[in-house]
């Protein structure tokens, strides 16, 4: 993956809060780059499709840190993204092969400002 | 900077929520690297000395789009930091020449869960 989504110029323009952040901060296992990247692209590709989904970011260092923040409209819509089932199943693998460690944080964001647009 | 803090390996190990994050993202201007650089290097250290720090997130793409997410554990804490004199001096340089686009999401951490540690 690139630094930003496919087709995205970082960063994402989100609503007026509140909504939504999660912030997925990884360090990935060596190894089986092919499968992870296509399970990643996939990911991004459903995740876009879930109801209340914004938009998300990702930037990863060249030490395997990453860190991947996803935006969405409410509490409901990171419930619901979190429990689908094809979703579960790379959560699963994430956690088995994919991911020395990794960390997910559910925000609620309170303000944003921001420049240069 | 690296991907991730000096003498830090992702992700940050982050108390029991509720606490604070401020999700930073953000397209570098070209040029300037070695004043960027020394300043992105102090504004780290500066931040980890100001109380309420918890730690702090951040990995780049080879395309300029970054995130940084720096954790703190109140609503008060981010304030003062942001309130800093020498943190706004940044904050005004950043605007001025580093950055061609930036968000700065304050965003109150709800839950928290993770694996590999």
């Amino acid at each position: 993956m690139t630094a930003v989504a496919e087709g995205e110029i970082a960063p994402v323009k989100t609503p007026q809060p509140p909504y939504y952040a999660v912030i997925f901060t990884s360090v990935r296992a060596p190894g089986g780059d092919a499968e992870y990247n296509q399970a990643a692209k996939r990911m991004s590709e459903l995740a876009a499709q879930q109801e209340g989904f914004l938009g998300m970011e990702h930037a990863e260092g060249e030490d395997g840190a990453r860190v991947t923040v996803c935006y969405w409209q409410s509490a409901e819509a990171v419930r619901k993204w979190r429990e689908n089932a094809e979703h579960r199943e790379a959560q699963k693998q994430g956690k088995d092969k994919w991911y020395l460690r990794y960390v997910v944080r559910v925000c609620r964001v309170e303000r944003e400002y921001g420049g240069g647009f």
